[in-house]
């Protein structure tokens, strides 16, 4: 694999896809794909997926395709998660909820280790296997487990202040639920989970 | 505004950040903005959000920035979100029920309506203001109600299932929280909401 070269980010937003679509695959029990299958399963051009795929190596051989679980063992590596990471959820909503019950994180690299939520109420309270933690000890308990990926999954109005403590605590990661911007160090990953995003997306499109 | 001017998709994604990066804004009271102001709280560069709405008109005025209120009347009526849209969402788990309960719809552009599920347990039970509806009648309930938007929060092993369902109904966009890629005519607009998939952009760049 050419090592140090530097990948469009815009080319490892796609790799996941590629992930989900060949473990997907691999649990029909298949061996064997082509570009032009991923192609039609996901809605990416075959040419672009090739070209993706190519920047890291020559996985597939002329005529015969990608052997599906060395691909998979491949991209795993690539993106890191050939191995287990932890995640802290803050917020115990419905949202945060949803996530601290999740069973989609199986086999794809992840896996919820802790629940805060600031509300009294819910403090101390069960939701799955989860017992719901202060958020005030947030910093310190992320900074002990050395936990990098943090969800936030508060209101909008306390999201950035929960950034802030993930990022105090070391995570250098954020999924953030919340529908509104949050600024973190340069050194910190944001990525964003919105319906209404999405949603505002596609009505462009609609009569 | 120019008519038929065709956008690419990749604009149209980033109208909505706009918009509710703006919102947030006039929510705060703010009046005017600019496109450096707009870049920081987005992360997107200024000349990109200038270059990005100069293809819908001319909404700023050199030295004196954006009218919020303006801008955000204009991008509401460009996404279409300027009247309100009726979902259905398919699946009352916890990610259906979250998303039955959901605050962050109101005000832009959106309302859950309808909320299936296939489950006898779960059919006629209440989840926020709706009453579980049963599945089997999905499709003639959609169209009976001109509904264009769907929700799907249901397994994976359903999703596609769920999906033509919807098709046969008359809906035109789906949002998919499945982590699965599901098949669609190509007047049909798909969008997905998989944690995972952003987890794993994130987790390449971790060391």
């Amino acid at each position: 694999m050419p090592s140090n070269q530097f990948i469009p980010d815009i080319v490892i937003g796609r790799l996941p896809q590629y992930l989900r679509t060949l473990q997907r695959m691999e649990s029909e029990n298949r061996i064997i794909t082509s570009s032009q299958e991923l192609a039609e399963r996901i809605g990416i051009s075959a040419a672009q997926i090739r070209k993706d795929l190519s920047l890291f190596g020559e996985f597939g051989k002329q005529g015969t395709g990608y052997d599906i679980h060395f691909l998979i063992e491949k991209l795993r590596s690539i993106l890191k998660v050939d191995r287990i990471w932890d995640i802290v959820v803050v917020g115990a909503g419905d949202i945060g909820s949803a996530l601290a019950r999740y069973q989609g994180f199986t086999n794809r690299g992840f896996r919820v280790a802790m629940l805060f939520d600031k509300d009294p109420a819910k403090i101390g309270t069960k939701i799955g296997n989860f017992v719901v933690q202060d958020s005030r000890y947030l910093s310190d308990a992320v900074q002990r487990a050395n936990i990098k990926i943090g969800m936030i999954a508060v209101p909008s109005s306390e999201a950035q202040n929960v950034a802030d403590q993930l990022v105090r605590g070391g995570v250098r990661a954020i999924l953030n639920y919340a529908p509104i911007s949050i600024n973190v160090p340069p050194v910190v990953h944001v990525q964003y989970i919105d319906p209404v995003i999405h949603l505002q997306r596609m009505t462009y499109y609609l009569d």
